[in-house]
């Protein structure tokens, strides 16, 4: 039988996981999506390749994976049949075979990352996991005149955690919107790529902004690629993985 | 120094307790502020009075109590106070103190509820704990003409699972309103009170009305007064008691 090149787009709950990767005393996300398709597909290994990694707490609502499995089981029915093995905080939403070259990580184009602000003096026993509970005021417009000099090329190297090892520290930002939604601040944004933690700094420097506690312009400290210019890290729970997104010719068998 | 009656404002995620009353293995919502309070305001006892009971994993945005208690703790602080001692799925939105007659259960004169239907035959890690996932399709106009026959005052004596002692099962409903918002399915009552599962026995009156299941006229069960006639008791994740309404007198001092 001829080996099939599978995409999921998984949504998850991140709260109970270590983060997208395994650990050594846990399975993570992709962990549990292997024991899964291990069990679904009967096979002794399968190896599933994420768009990249999500830390622990941090949640997805489009995940995106690929494996190679030869199989019988219909395409279509991949979801129910892994969503029958899979914890419930996990979810595969869709399956879909694609072309052999087809890469998880290496063939994303997009990627799209929302972050939720809870600007509250009280705590809300809904939010506490899905939203960064900020208990200062915030000035919306004043948020709202910086982050679009977010837009474009730029070298974000001030927006980076260490503990990763890439080679260029340069993403493109297409989008970059922040709004209020019931309750909520919440920011958008999609580029051709993140460095690590880079939406959490983003997310906690409109935060460090809307507070009044940088006053210094967003495309000055971008400008300057000094970490200690950009503000705090802002926690993992207000972090959703909306989508990523591929070459339309890479999907269509 | 006099005691003081206070009222409480407060939200709670249901999904890890026994429900709203005390349990011999567990506390409970009213175990748990109980024991904050005893804590805040150092008293070896304090009994919080409900507007009524949530089962478990039933979740409130606004159930309200009160208790009586002698302190210098200035009533706006006593969120702040009790927030620090609950566990976070539980939040004090509000303190107010309130006439010395005022009674969380009797003085309640009207109760909002809503309950979230999630139509999917994919299941959502975000939904999990707040909605009841129905795999059928569901005609929402059909649900919307059959549920105004809840409105007015009726006996609901078909909509009431046992386990209550009870002298009248004649309620007043005041609005009935069922909407798509999002992804899900929302039912909003109002009402001057609710039998014991009443909402989710609409709930899943509703859900079988909708998926034709049920064919005969909402009108007609509520008049037959014979349970086996309603729909199945929906889920209690879907379930939120939203607010409880009293009469301004009792809250003004």
């Amino acid at each position: 039988m001829a080996e099939k090149n599978i995409m999921l787009v998984v949504a998850y709950e991140g709260t109970r996981y270590c983060g997208w990767q395994k650990q050594p005393d846990s399975p993570g996300i992709q962990g549990e999506l292997e024991y899964a398709c291990t069990q679904a597909f009967n096979k002794k290994n399968i190896n599933i390749t994420g768009s990249g990694r999500t830390d622990a707490g941090v949640h997805a609502l489009g995940q995106v994976a690929n494996f190679t499995v030869d199989t019988t089981i219909p395409v279509d029915k991949i979801p129910e049949v892994l969503n029958n093995r899979l914890p419930k905080d996990i979810a595969v939403l869709r399956a879909q075979e694609v072309k052999s070259e087809f890469h998880a990580r290496h063939s994303a184009h997009k990627k799209t990352y929302r972050y939720q602000i809870y600007p509250s003096r009280i705590r809300s026993p809904f939010l506490k996991d899905f939203a960064y509970q900020v208990k200062y005021d915030l000035d919306l417009d004043r948020m709202k005149e910086e982050i679009i000099h977010l837009l474009g090329q730029h070298d974000f190297k001030g927006f980076m955690s260490s503990g990763s090892d890439i080679k260029s520290t340069v993403r493109t930002i297409y989008r970059a919107d922040i709004y209020k939604r019931g309750d909520l601040i919440v920011i958008e944004v999609e580029g051709n790529g993140f460095l690590y933690n880079m939406v959490r700094i983003i997310a906690g420097t409109m935060v460090d902004i809307g507070r009044g506690k940088i006053t210094e312009s967003l495309r000055d400290i971008i400008g300057s690629g000094v970490r200690a210019r950009a503000g705090h890290t802002a926690p993992p729970q207000g972090l959703f993985l909306v989508g990523v997104d591929y070459p339309e010719d890479l999907k269509n068998i």
